[in-house]
């Protein structure tokens, strides 16, 4: 990683000098500049994502390119031999077809050079439709990549996170899994608002670092790390009873009512647990 | 929220006057009245289901925009390098090179600026293949989105009515959490009809809330809430034996034919008391 | 449906003598005679299925049709305020702006109305890369409601024909469910070749309507209804030993090399019927 | 499919010369030699999936494609009628129509038709948000049935291997089947680097076939069938410890980080099995 950062560094800094020393014009040396943008790259969020669904799909995506390269050559020289005589400026080459042919079947049609024949069109219709279908399988193939890229990714997110917040500890390690497929893992920075009062609440909340402090009639209570919050919403009167913000950098696991319920159904001692603390809570708040 | 609506209002109420007021034309300041449609955001259904997805799924989708617009400047440049020369009045500028390709990106290809030069078209050609991938990659991270969100919101809307039906009463939580994924929650107003006499039957229906009647021959049965319908098209003859409609507003739980089977075979205790309850109807009914 | 079929057929066959009544020139009134087209819709198969998608998911879908609209039209009122001045022929009036909109949003782009202010193609880009964001969700919600259709229409269909087979019928109920879900339902007409000798097997079928023939060496056997066949390619040797085909119109019931597995994994009964089965098979034809 | 490959070759090889001979040009004749692109289809790889996803999938496709056939012949014949006076040159027939139909219909918009009436415009409109639709449900038909092949297709490949490997042999069927749908096969040629020291470590790897040599500090160490490396970034300690690469053509089994977690949770006999191995190794290596 570190090595081919320094090539885009180099790469970036040395393209424009290495260009005027070579005696081509400034005006076009200075675009080279433009290599700079690959310094963005590293830091695209989620890149690393992307390449991997890329890479574990690459087998059926390189085939659907080389079924998009076939019939763009089949359908050129095809358009070559329908149109060539009628429009000669335009499809009087193999590669002026072949220019059509994937102007047609990304469907863009720029419109620049279009066929005019009877069979010339039925054949452009049907490089039309199977674009529709390439576009389909390509989308089809990256949805379901991307969907088992998605689970996969947020579990390791937060396996480390919920070993580390004592609830769960007395889980047994298959229900810690299972725990985990639920929870959704959120960073956040200090001073930041996370439950206003009043506002409809659906999930609760987990604290796997950090500390926040919830905001009660005339006084403040800190959260430290493993303790949770948020809990009221669900177990009855959804209406948030006060805010709660960030003290500090804090990383959150965020637990959905859908399997808040689901969870509290198959792990009654967690709901007890849970109960028992709102209960405690209720008391001492009145 | 309500604040949000009231700067809505504001915005549509003072921006004509204000405009005319700051002494911009008649004819222009009229078009402001266009914001007038931003009342009906709030009235989109299903558009917090959909916020949700971009902000659950914003990560992947910031990092494809990004993607997106490299891809933009990378071709921009080259093609503003390989062109400027033939073309200058399209491609003379990188702006303009940018507006090109743009529209090229996005498969939308005006055909008002096309590159002429082998190169620059190979380098189009590049740029409309990543417009497909790009486009399948958005749609993968949304279908993947979209996909948890339905099941989550169907879940939400669900779980209420399930509980307060007396008939799923006697299952325990984590039986409640599973039959909770199979039902479906369906609204309806007075007097509509919900099953049609003759016609073929794939469900049936529990009453969270409201009242039907059952249209039976020589007299109407009404059917409150917890009661349960159009169990007999799933237990041997599938077509409907009686028309049945709503008298008020109502709230129904549908059960595909699929799930009543899973259902059937997981909770045996369910399967009687709704055979028991059809034989006595037919009983009934003769 | 046989009272709207009637409503087409009369709509088709009524329309061109009307319309030559009335006083229409016949060159245009039998245009009318394509509205027999209409009578096609009912044949298309899987029209149910996707209407019933349509009709599930009609909620996400309008609602991303609202936005489309709220786009065309906030976008048309920029575009013709920011592009009337420079092009008044195209961009004159909001009607024509909304032209513009739509052909741009749904990535058409016919070229014949194109933005060329900055600003103005400012805007256009931002309704193009709108366009695949609407292209995204549109068919994320339809992929995932297809999904489920897809799932939920095979079971429907498979359902009937497992409990007919005598080979499940030993299994419970929840057996049952489980084991449809892996079987896929294939209808075909009588003399079609459903295996080839020497090809590769990788799924076996259980007959649950209608007739085969298997074609060994010197006789051909009959398998009728609830017998299986195609289960030696899976035990092992994986060529399959005989070509099988249909005598009547027949319905198999067909399951895969993966779920054979994970089905003789879960019931190890029903792997030891197949063993011995497929032994005294392969005795007798010794 | 031997014979197929037969018919390809004196296809490609027959058809210029037979051309000649019945008289064609020879700068037209010499374009059959074209169909020599065919000779690739065999080799494209994943064309076997995509077959059996368009195969499977092919009723809903059929419909989406009778829709898509009756939009475009309702809407050419409305365009026909609505758009043949104001201009006769390229809306005059309805072929005409139909071209323009198609075009418009798969987004493509050449824009060398184009309607200009204002109720044209309207029914254009139309047909371009139905252009959305058809894609949406395309690629929602597609996604589904892709999804479902990859998974079907994984496991077979991996099944096999599986079995083999005496690590899993302890576990009953029922686990092997589960256990088959964590791992991923990967296919290496010789002298391959799989790990590389200090990288990230999230997998860990299953020898079905072949050698890889560990390239330990002052030894190399060579591991066979059966053995598995990798496990020790799981535990504990993410990077890698030493560079590993295959020594022959190996297939190797890659076991995510998260299946990982979930297979040592439900199966504690193998967690234990590994740890003793890690800690094995780690004395060892001292």
């Amino acid at each position: 990683m570190t090595s081919s950062a320094g090539v885009v560094d180099a790469l970036g800094a040395l393209a424009v000098p290495v260009a005027l020393l070579i005696g081509i014009e400034p005006k076009t040396a200075w675009l080279l500049s433009v290599l700079w943008v690959l310094k963005v790259v590293p830091g695209i969020p989620g890149l690393r994502q992307l390449r991997r669904v890329l890479v574990l799909e690459s087998g059926p995506l390189v085939s659907v390119l080389v079924i998009f390269l076939m019939v763009v050559f089949l359908a050129s020289v095809a358009e070559y031999f329908l149109e060539r005589d009628v429009q000669p400026q335009t499809f009087g080459s193999v590669p002026a077809a072949l220019w059509w042919a994937v102007v047609t079947l990304t469907t863009t049609g720029y419109g620049d050079v279009v066929p005019v024949t009877p069979l010339g069109r039925m054949v452009a219709a049907m490089v039309m439709i199977s674009g529709l279908g390439v576009f389909g399988l390509w989308t089809g193939i990256l949805a379901t990549g991307f969907a088992a890229e998605t689970r996969r990714d947020n579990f390791l997110k937060t396996w480390e996170s919920v070993s580390k917040v004592p609830f769960f500890a007395a889980l047994g390690p298959a229900a810690i899994a299972d725990v985990t497929h639920m929870l959704r893992t959120m960073e956040l920075p200090a001073r930041t608002m996370i439950i206003r009062k009043g506002a409809q609440g659906d999930c609760m909340y987990f604290i796997a670092a950090g500390e926040v402090e919830v905001d009660l009639p005339g006084k403040k209570v800190q959260l430290g790390e493993g303790a949770f919050f948020g809990e009221m919403a669900l177990l009855g009167n959804n209406k948030r009873g006060a805010n709660v913000s960030t003290t500090k950098v804090s990383r959150l696991l965020v637990l959905d009512l859908v399997d808040f319920r689901v969870l509290m159904a198959r792990h009654p001692d967690l709901a007890e647990t849970i109960d028992a603390e709102a209960k405690r809570r209720t008391l001492e708040n009145k």
